[in-house]
C-alpha cells in the first residue's frame, strides 16, 4: 500500500508490506518519542486535531506525536463548539478546515463520518475513531506492541499464539486487530468470551481463511494457558439482563496475579486497549498485576506515540528528512526510563 | 492608517491606503498559507486566542495564521471557564492576560466588550467578533476575496457591481462590508432583501455619499442579473411571524444552479460568509452549486488565513522579516491545489 | 533543596537556599518574559497542562511560560472530557500521560490528588492547585513579588513588615505564603481578619517559632498602618450568618484610595492573589486604586510567568542552556512597558 498523501481510515487499507513499512518507520521514531533526540522536520506544519467525542489519551497522543515532529496543533473538541451545530455539512467543514491545516485527525460519534469528511478534505485525514466503526491507529499500535514484545524473545508475529478475552462482540479494537492478524502466517487465536458475546462470525471466517488456528472458549482456563499474548477487553456489564448474571461473567474474566501465575506461561504478555476500569466492581485487569513485568499496557500507550509519529511522517512524506537535523535532547529525562520489558 | 501596535476593532478604522497596505501584505502571505514556503518570523511569540462564544472557523483561522508565522497559541474558550465568571472585570482580565501574550484575538457576546478589553491591554487586540457589533476580519477577507476574484478578470474593486442578498437588516458581515465599499469608487450596489429586512438606512446613505449607485430589490430577478459578485447571507427564519411567510422568503432567496444559469452573468462570483446552512429547510445556497467554479465560498475561507496573517504581521511590525529565513516546505502538499478560480 | 527532576507539590518542600536559587533563575527569565529576548531551549519538549478545574490565569500563565522557553503545550481541561470519567485510576492516567509529555502541570479539585498522580508519573509534575490543599506556584510568585518590590527600596525580605487582610481562615494562598515567610528572618506579620476568620493557629505558631513578630487585628486601623506590604484577600461573604453581618465586615476590609492615604505609609505596596471581585457588592480592593503606583497586583501576575519559567527551567535542568541561543525579539513590544514600580 501507499501512504503518501493518503487518508488513513480503516485497517482494511493495510497490507503486509504496508505494515512492515509503517513499523520500520515507527522503530525509527523511538529515539524521538523517548526524548533522546529531537527533530523539527514538521516545523511550520499544522495538525487540525478534531475530537467531536471526549478523549484524553488518543487526542493527546496524536497531538504530542505531531509536536515531537516539530509541528503545531490546533484543537477542536466537543460537537457543541463547532459549526456542525449551525447546520453546516461535513463537506463544508472539511473544505474549510483543510484550508487551515496540513493534516487532520478526526474522531466523531457517527460511523462513516470520518470517511465522508475525508472525501471533501484537501489534506490527508487520519481516523481517530468513528463510533463503533473503526479506530485504526489503536489496532496498529496493538499489533506494533505485539511485534515488539515478541521481538524481545527473538520471535516474529508469524507463529504468534494470542488469546483475546472479554466482550468480543462489541469491542472495535479487538475487531480491527483480528483483521490485521489475517495478514500474518501461522497464528493461533484463542477467543475467550461469554457465550453471548462471541467474536463476529465473519471475522472468525477471515482468520480461518488465512489458515490460522482458531479456538473459541467460554472460560479462562484453557483459553489463556499456552499463549504469548493475553489481550483483555472490558466486559460490558450493561448488556446483561441481570446484575447477578453480569457478576458471573465478571468473575470469570477478571485476570489477576494469582490466575496469571496458575494459568499463564512465564513469558505471557498482558495487553489491554485502556482505559482500564479500576473501580471495585470492574477490575477486569487487577491492580495486583502492576508489578508484573509482562504487563504491557503502558508500553502499548508509549507505542501509540511512535506509531502515530510514523503515520504522520509517512502520510506527509517526510521520513527521509526526520533525522536530517536531529539534535540530542538536553533537558532532564532520567525518570523517563523506558518501561522495562520482561527479562528474557 | 497606521497598523503597528494598533488594536483592530472596527472597519471604521480603515482607510483606502490602509486597505491597500493590508492586501499587499496579504498577497505576500500566500506562499506561506499555501504551504509552498514556511517562515518562523514569530517564533517565540504567543497569541492569546480568547473565544467567549463558540467558533470553529474563525478561532482556527486566527490560530493557524499565527502558527504559520511561527508563533504559539494559547486558547481560552467558553465564558464559564474564565475568571470573568468569578466577578473579575474585563479591565483586570486584560491587564493580566496581556502580560502573558504578544497579541490577543478576542470574541465576546457583548457589543463593545472587545474595545473595553483593548483599552486595558498592554498588547494589540484584534476583534474576532463582539456580538452584533463588529467582525472586522470577516469584512476584510470578504473585500480581499472580491479584489482577488476581480483581479482574475484583470479588474479592480473600483467599478465593482455587487448584489447583497438575504437578511440585510441584521447581518454584521454585510454591514461591515458595505462600510468598506465606501472607500472605493464607482461601485454599483444591489440590495436584495425581503421588504421587512432592508439594509440600515445610514449604511445606504453612506454608499450614496460615496457617489455609489444603490438599488434596492425585493426579488432576486433584477437584483442579481448584472453583477460581478452575488453575496448571499442567511435568511433569518426565526424573525418572521409565521412559518408560511418565512417559507415564501426562503424560496425567494434560495440561489441554486438553475437560477444562477438563468439570471447571472457567466462570470458572476458567488460568496457567503459561512457557515452555510445545508439542512433541507434552509439551503440558501444550494449544494448543486458546488461544482460551479464561480462559487468562491471556500476561497473566502482560504483568504481568511492570509488576511489574518497580514493583520498579525502588520500589527506586530514584522512584515520586513517574514521572508528573511523563508524555507521551502518539504512535506506533502499535492492535494492542496489552490481552489481553482473560474476560467476567464 | 534539589529541583532537577523533582515534583513541585507543596511549599513545604522549599528551604531558604531553594528559594534563593529559584528567584535567581526567575530574575534571569525577565528578559524573555518581557519580550526583549527569545530562547528555544525547550524546543521539542511537550508540557501536559491538565486543568480538571476551570482556570484562565494559572493555566495560560503556565502554558505561556512553557511557550516562552520554546516548548509545545498539550491541554486537557474539564473532568468530563477525561478518561478519569471512565473509571480510570489516577495511577493509570499518570502512567499514560507521562509517556506523552516531558513535564505535567495539574490542577484538580481533590486535595492530595496531584501528589497521587505524581507518584505514578514518569516525568516531573507541578501542582497547579489541588483543592483547598496547596497552590505552591502562587505562594512563590507572591514571595517573589514581595522580594522585587522591596528590592526597589534596596531592602530584603528579611525585616519585612506585612499585613494580611481578609478571610485568613480559608485562603490557601495566604496559608502557603505564611509558611514560606518562616524561612526568613525578623518578619513582622499583621493578621487582619474578622474574629471568626483568623489564620489557622498552627501557622501562627510556625511564625512565632521562626521568631517573627505576630499581631492579630480585627480592624484595618492599626493593622495596616506601618507595613511594607498589604496583602488583601477575598472576604468570603457566603460564610456569614446574615447579610447584615457580612456587610459589616465588607465595609471593614474594603481597601480604597482614601483609606490607603489615611492609614498606609507612602511606600506601602498593595497585593492580591486575584481575581479581584469588582462587582459592586464586593470591591475588596477598590478600582480607585488602579492609578496608585503601589498597586502591585498586575506585577504579581507578570511575576507569575517568570517564576513558572524558572520552575520549568530548574526541574528540567536547562538553566545553563537558556541563554545559549538567545536572540533579540524583533516584533512590536512597545506597549509592553514593564508595569511601573512605584518611584522611590
Amino acid at each position: 500500500m501507499e501512504f503518501v498523501g493518503k487518508h488513513i481510515l480503516t485497517v482494511d487499507q493495510m497490507d503486509r508490506e504496508g505494515i512492515e513499512v509503517l513499523f520500520d518507520v515507527a522503530d525509527q521514531m523511538v529515539p524521538y518519542a523517548t526524548r533522546r533526540m529531537t527533530t523539527r522536520v514538521l516545523e511550520g506544519a499544522v495538525l487540525s486535531n478534531m475530537f467531536f467525542e471526549p478523549s484524553t489519551r488518543t487526542r493527546v497522543s496524536f497531538g504530542s506525536a505531531f509536536n515531537l515532529l516539530g509541528g503545531h496543533v490546533q484543537e477542536t473538541t466537543g460537537i457543541e463548539s463547532s459549526s456542525l451545530a449551525k447546520g453546516e455539512s461535513l463537506h463544508d467543514t472539511a473544505r474549510v478546515l483543510s484550508g487551515y491545516s496540513d493534516v487532520v485527525v478526526m474522531r466523531h460519534p457517527d460511523a462513516g463520518s470520518v470517511a465522508e469528511f475525508a472525501e471533501a478534505s484537501r489534506v490527508p485525514v487520519i481516523n481517530g475513531g468513528d463510533g463503533a466503526n473503526e479506530h485504526p491507529s489503536q489496532a496498529l499500535l496493538d499489533l506494533y506492541t505485539i511485534r515488539r514484545e515478541l521481538a524481545a524473545q527473538s520471535r516474529d508475529v508469524d507463529g504468534l499464539r494470542i488469546a483475546l478475552m472479554g466482550d468480543l462482540k462489541y469491542g472495535r479494537a479487538v475487531h480491527s486487530l483480528l483483521k490485521l492478524l489475517t495478514l500474518f502466517d501461522r497464528v493461533e487465536v484463542h477467543l475467550v468470551s461469554p457465550p453471548d458475546l462471541p467474536a463476529p462470525p465473519e471475522l472468525v471466517e477471515g482468520l480461518k481463511a488465512a489458515k490460522h488456528v482458531v479456538a473459541e472458549h467460554h472460560e479462562m482456563a484453557g483459553g489463556i494457558d499456552h499463549v504469548d499474548i493475553v489481550y483483555v477487553t472490558r466486559t460490558q456489564v450493561e448488556r446483561y439482563e441481570s446484575s447477578a448474571e453480569a457478576d458471573r461473567y465478571r468473575g470469570l474474566f477478571r485476570l489477576n496475579q494469582a490466575i496469571y501465575t496458575e494459568h499463564c506461561e512465564p513469558h505471557t504478555v498482558i495487553m489491554h486497549p485502556l482505559p482500564r476500569d479500576s473501580s471495585d466492581a470492574a477490575q477486569e485487569l487487577d491492580v495486583d498485576l502492576n508489578q508484573n513485568p509482562n504487563l504491557a499496557i503502558f508500553r502499548q500507550t508509549d507505542n501509540g506515540v511512535v506509531v502515530r509519529m510514523a503515520l504522520f511522517a509517512l502520510v506527509l512524506d517526510v521520513v527521509d528528512y526526520v533525522h536530517e537535523d536531529a539534535r540530542p535532547v538536553r533537558w532532564y529525562t532520567d525518570k523517563r526510563t523506558p518501561v522495562r520489558h520482561r527479562s528474557t
